[in-house]
Order: structure tokens, then sequence, then C-alpha cells
């Protein structure tokens, strides 16, 4: 056995940043059909990896979808359980065009590792695992028990996941989540999340006629499907921002004085949040600051548009159909069904004359997420994340959306503590997509900590 | 000898009609580089029938782009010299999932052949070459002195037309042109067309960001490129209707009222050109009847719009970028480049904060074009048009552009008369474009009439 888990993790460095590199190689898309043997091959590498750690039961759960990678480690008698949850699975990497180096071969410059699913969220999967054998090599096993649950379909909203946990719910059993599927404020800041928005999306297609008509014959009399799509599009916020869907934010609970002051106490400002996300202007709902807005203020987001001719040069034509996807982040209280119908109402009443709205990729959507401040593993957390980083982590609102977290709640009666380490601008979702190296000997160590902590 | 021209024609009726479908099997798309290939196999094929039908001189006129297609018969002394103008290219087929059958496969469904270009313009130069050759072999040499001038890039502009022209100056001397790019009121009422509308085009490429953003990080407080765009296009029209753009109308020159009578003769009602178009309400500028919009007011056209995620599911991301293609169909005495400045100057003005505005696929444009009504040869067409339909043509202010015959005037000092066939509701740069079988009969007669009536 090895002297100590820092010492074993650091004998393994090249070795492990490798195992990384080549899990990104594998284009685990979960969105698009034409990738569902990548998806297949990604939970394959996860299984045979935790295998290797040792974890002595590993399985596939078979989903109508991409398959769950279960694992259970428990030899630590009168310890709690954590059910360690994750994702192998990644975003689209297009526009391909606008990527520096391919997607899907890391690639390193300046001490980041460029790949889709670098930050969001392969590397926290690949370090976890290495950490909880680092810390079986030295101990004989893990301090904690552990039960592991990597899912493939976090991205296209986990439709199959709470159908595979409420059938393996016996299996499952534990004192808390710790989720993976997060991030940290800054190289040398940690955050702790409080909690996660919400999400419901849907497609909305417009039509003005029943084909593509000659701009020079119908033009001048006809609706244009792309000019009254922009118009219901505009409808959708009023001009300064705010979401403009009656009843929208009726059921939003407004911040507490301290809940503002602890946004408040974040260290990026503003200015700095603009110039990460290469923006020159902010935008969005007046009266909230941008990271109040960010976590706890629900938004309206157009995700795509398109309709008529996009070629190279000009087509003459009057576009009878368009299309735009409508995504919207929930905060606690709002229901996503609700909030689904309040969009599609919405669409029929501004859908202008002469166009027919319907809609599709419907999603189920998902409630926001709170974890109580009091939840031991979320006490434990702060504690070790202030040790490990020598200051106490920020709390955090995230605006992003981990559905599963109100599933693990509703079905398994557990929180989720979140602890991961991609950093913001990092590029998640979008082209260009990185995490950095060192951040992954920090991540095995911070997670080897908080295994250690109970 | 054969007896009758109309003999000779009948005689020949199959064969003639499998030319039209020969020609249709060629993709003459002048739009996208792949198809240049073909764009040359049509005119190679244009140029085989010419010296087929008898023209004595043929040849290809080389341009920077697609060649011309160039011919003369002058065997009539004494007679007028009529320059025939048409176009064997066509526009691109796409969106190809809406062919009921392939776009360059003709395929005979209740007497319509449907395929691209089959109404725009293969019909109309096919039967063409065929009267000549009937007239020929009638009368052992066309009644009339003829100059042929079939260009490939009608579809995109005419690019390289004028060049051509000024570089055969002195080739291309004649009385008019007879342009065949037109078509017909109804199948038993004929038109006569007295004015183009001229155009101008270009593309808004619109930046929020420096790279597409994740829509939980950034969506609730920094601009959303689609949302930015669907602004500013809403901003080119006011509520109802009318192009909202500053200067856009202070050129126009308002129709006489014997020109509003003569438009409100047509024997189409708006409710029936809103059926033949699948649409289900009017749209456009008030003030003016359908007729009047489509042949006498300017347009704003959007054409395109593109950004973000268009796959199936849902991507949640803040879109960096979002484009519109956007055409302005002119009228009389307006300057296609001024009013391109103006479309620039508003979109400038109108970009919404933090959104940066360029521009791409700026075409060089067109002004609108009349013919005068004393024109000799215009009035022949009215006469020969009210013998073969057996009552007056319809006087037609076309909604739709051909730039060249601005530059046949300028050049040339020629006016246009044009003579086609197509129908309304023919699907022209739509989908399921078509053609009558019947009317290639009509469309034969008519033309030899023509020819003959000097």
């Amino acid at each position: 056995m090895a002297e100590s888990v820092q010492g074993y993790l650091d004998a393994h460095r090249d070795t492990y940043n490798q195992e990384f590199l080549e899990l990104l190689r594998i284009p685990s898309v979960s969105t698009t059909p034409e990738h569902a043997g990548d998806v297949r091959r990604g939970a394959e590498w996860v299984m045979e990896r935790l295998k290797k750690a040792g974890v002595p039961e590993v399985e596939l759960i078979e989903t109508a979808g991409h398959p769950v990678v279960f694992g259970t480690w428990h030899a630590a008698p009168g310890k709690p359980t954590i059910l360690v949850y994750g994702h192998y699975d990644v975003q689209p990497a297009d526009p391909l065009n606008l990527w520096k180096s391919p997607a899907f071969e890391p690639t390193m410059r300046d001490g980041r590792i460029y790949a889709r699913g670098s930050a969001d969220m392969k590397s926290n999967l690949v370090t976890l695992i290495q950490a909880v054998e680092a810390l079986a090599a030295v101990h004989g096993a893990p301090p904690v028990n552990l039960t592991f649950f990597w899912e493939g379909e976090e991205e296209i909203g986990s439709p199959h996941a709470r159908e595979a946990i409420e059938a393996n719910n016996d299996r499952l059993k534990a004192d808390a989540v710790l989720s993976c599927d997060g991030g940290m404020e800054g190289p040398n800041t940690a955050s702790l999340n409080v909690s996660l928005k919400g999400m419901t999306g849907l497609q909305i297609d417009l039509r003005t006629s029943s084909t593509d008509l000659h701009s020079g014959m119908y033009g001048a009399t006809v609706p244009n499907a792309l000019q009254a799509m922009a118009k219901l599009a505009y409808s959708f916020h009023d001009a300064d921002g705010r979401v403009a869907i009656e009843g929208f934010y009726d059921d939003v609970v407004e911040l507490s004085p301290e809940e503002r002051a602890e946004l408040a106490a974040h260290p990026q400002s503003e200015a700095e949040l603009l110039e990460e996300a290469g923006v020159s202007a902010a935008w969005g709902e007046p009266g909230y600051s941008a990271k109040e807005r960010q976590g706890a203020r629900p938004t309206i987001d157009f995700n795509g548009i398109w309709g008529g001719f996009q070629g190279e040069g000009t087509k003459t034509v009057t576009p009878a159909e368009a299309h735009l996807k409508v995504t919207s982040r929930l905060v606690p209280n709002q229901d996503p069904a609700k909030i689904s119908e309040l969009i599609k109402k919405h669409a029929l009443a501004h859908a202008p004359a002469g166009a027919t709205v319907t809609f599709s990729n419907v999603e189920h959507g998902a409630p926001a997420y709170t974890v109580p401040r009091d939840n031991p593993l979320q006490a434990t957390a702060e504690r070790v994340l202030t040790e490990q980083y020598g200051s106490k982590p920020v709390i955090e609102r995230s605006g992003g959306s981990v559905p599963i977290t109100a599933t693990f709640k509703a079905v398994l009666g557990l929180d989720t503590v979140t602890i991961g380490f991609g950093l913001p601008g990092s590029n998640v979702h979008a082209p260009n997509e990185w995490f950095r190296e060192e951040d992954l000997d920090r991540a095995r160590t911070v997670y080897a900590a908080y295994l250690s902590a109970f």
C-alpha cells in the first residue's frame, strides 16, 4: 500500500491525466442518434474504469435510451453512504467550424485541455474515480460507502433517469447525493452550490403558407414566416428585457436581503462576467444584479431559429415556415408544466394574423432544486472546501439545471451536495470548451479529502 | 416543306415535349458552385438545340461566371430584328424534402409537369426555339431577323450579363427585346407586362458575443443573438406592414387613377390570390390593393434567417450570432444603391445594445423597368395576344425582377416586350414548380404567331 493518498495521486499523475484524454476522445453526444454507439462506448469505458479502481460491483443499467453506469463499494461500516452522481454524455459540438482544434481530439494550449466535455463533466467523473482508487490503494477500501450512478442522458434532460432510479430504489439508498456536475468560482475560490435552476423547453413551429413562395409574386401581399416569427419572438420580452409572458413571474419567490447579500459577496463583478462572456453590454430583467438574474430569476432563452434560404448568395423566396427553439430556466416554486403551458399560450395569443403556430420537441421539464443549508454532507463540503482553498467558499445559486437532483429528492428523499471543478468562461455547451490541466490535480485531492472527511 | 406552321408543330408535338423534359433533367442551378458543370451542360444543350433548329450562327459567349448562349438568324431583309432574351439557369431546389417528386426528374401529374425550372423558364425557352424551327421549316427561314441571348445567371442577378452585352454591342443591335421570362394571367387570359420591379439585397450578420454561451450561466445576463435579431428584423416594418425604414418611400411615384383602374381590372380577386398562395390572411402595406402592392409598391422581404441550434431535441445555448437575408423589390424611380444604403443605415441604427451588425452577400442591385406603351413591338404583342386568346390581355405590373431589361435599355437603347406562359400558383422559386403540358402547345403557337406578325 502507498504511504499517503496524495503521494499515490502524485505518482499516478501522468497516467491519470492520459485517462482523461482517452475519455474525451469518445464523442458521447447524447442528443443525436448517430452518436448512440459512441455514448455506449463512453458507458463501457466508465464501467471498465470503475472495475479497475477496485469497485467490486459494477454493471450497466439499461434504459430505453442510453445506459446508466452503476456501481457499489460499501466497505465502511458505520460510515455514511454517498450516492455519487454525474454524467458521461456531452453536448453536441456544433458549430464545428468555430472550434480551433477538433472537439473530440483534446488539445493542450496554455495549460488548458480543449475538448467537448472537458469541463462538463468528464474531468470531474474521471478524477472522482481516480480519487476513489487512490483512497482504496492507501486504506484498503474507500473510507465511506459509495454508490455510483453515472448517467448518459443528462444533456438531453435525463428522460429515463427517473425510471432507472425507481427501478433500483433499494440499491440506491444513501445519506445524500454527491453530484460531480458543477464548477468552482475561480482558480483559487471554491463555490458551494445551494440551488439549481429548473428548466422546460419546446420548439415553436410557425407556418404562413402551404409552400415557399416567389417573393416578387407574393412578398408584397402575404405574410412572411420570418417576419411573423421575428414579431412573435420579440413579443416574449418587453423592451427592457423582462419576460412579457402573462403570469410568468407569479410563483417566483423573491430573494431575502441575506440571500442577496450572499450573492453580492461574489468576487466576480458584472464587468468581469461580461468580459468573460465576450459581450459588450448586459441584458436581462431590470432591477436585479447579473448574479441575481443568473441564479435566482427565471428566463426565456432562444436557443435556435431558422427558416427560408441559408446558402450563399440570394434566393428570392417568401418562406412558408420558421422555427424557434425556446427554453425557460426556472427558479424554486415555479412549475415546469405550468410555465410550458404559459409559453404555448403566449405563442398562440401573439401569433401574427395569417400565421399558424404549433409545437414540437416539448420537453418534460424539471423544477428547480434547493439544498437545505443544514444537511450534514453539505456542511462537510463547506468545511473541506474551506480547508482546501484556504477561505470560505462563496455561496452559489447556479443558473444551470441538473434536473435529476429534483428526482433524487422525490424518489429517494435525498439531498444533493455538488462539488465540481470547471471554471467560469470554460465554454461549457459552446465551441472551444476547456479544463485546466492543473485542476485535474486539485479535483483529485479535493474529492479524496471530501470522501475522507466523514 | 410543311404545309402550315401549326401542322408542323402538331406533327412534332411528342418529340418537342420530350425535348422539354430533357432540358428539365439538367440541374442548371446557377447559385451553387457545385452545379457549375450542370449549368454548362444546360448551355451546351441550348446551343445544340439552336443549331438543330437551323440557326446558322451559334456560339457560347464566355463570362467570368456562366456562359451566354448566343445566336443570330438574320434572313428577313426589311423586317425588324428581335433580340430574343431568356435564361437557362434555375433557382436552387431546396428545401428538397418538400418536393413530392424529384426536382430534376420531371413528373406528370394531372396534366402538369412538375420540375424545377418548368415554369421559370425552360418551357418558354424550348418552345420559342421550336416555334422558330417550325417557321423556318415552313417558310425556309424565320419571317423576322432573330438574335438569341440566353443567359445562365438570371437567378443570381445577372452579374456578368452587362459585360457580355457591352462586349457584343454591335452584334446585339435590334429593334426591341422579346423576353421569354414572364407568364400569363390565367389558362385563358393573356397578360401584357408593362413594368418589372427592381431589386437589391444583402445579408445582415449580427453578433452578440465572441462565442456561443451556456444559457444557464449567461442567458439571464447577456444579449441573445436570436432575440436581438428578432428585435432588429421586426423593426423593418411598422405594425401594419408598411416598411419602417426612413426615406424608403421617398422616391416612389404614385400610380395614376388610370393605372390603378388597369390593375383593378385583373380578373383575380385578392381572395383568389391568397388561396393560390395557400395563405389565410393578406399582409403588406396598407392603403393599396394586393395587385397594387405586388406590381407598384416597394417591399422589404426576408428570405432566410438562422442562428443557434437547429437539430432535434434541445441545446441550451445562448447563441452568439444570427443571420438574416433581406431583399427589397423596387419600383420605378427608386435607386437600388440608395435603398441598399438605407437598409444598412436602418440595421445599424436599430441594432440592439450589445449587438454588432455587419453585412455580407451585398447584391449589386438593379432598378425597376417600364416598357413605353407606344413601342411598336409591344403594340404587336397586344394585338397577337388578343387574337390568340380571344380577348384583350390584362395589363400586368410584375412583382418580379428581370434586372437585365434595365441593362438592355441602358447599353443597347432597347425596350423589352415580355411573352411567357407560366401560370400564377405554379410554385416558381418554390418546391413543386409546375407547367401545364397543354401550355407547351399554346406557347409554340403564340410565339410562332408573334414572330410572323411583322
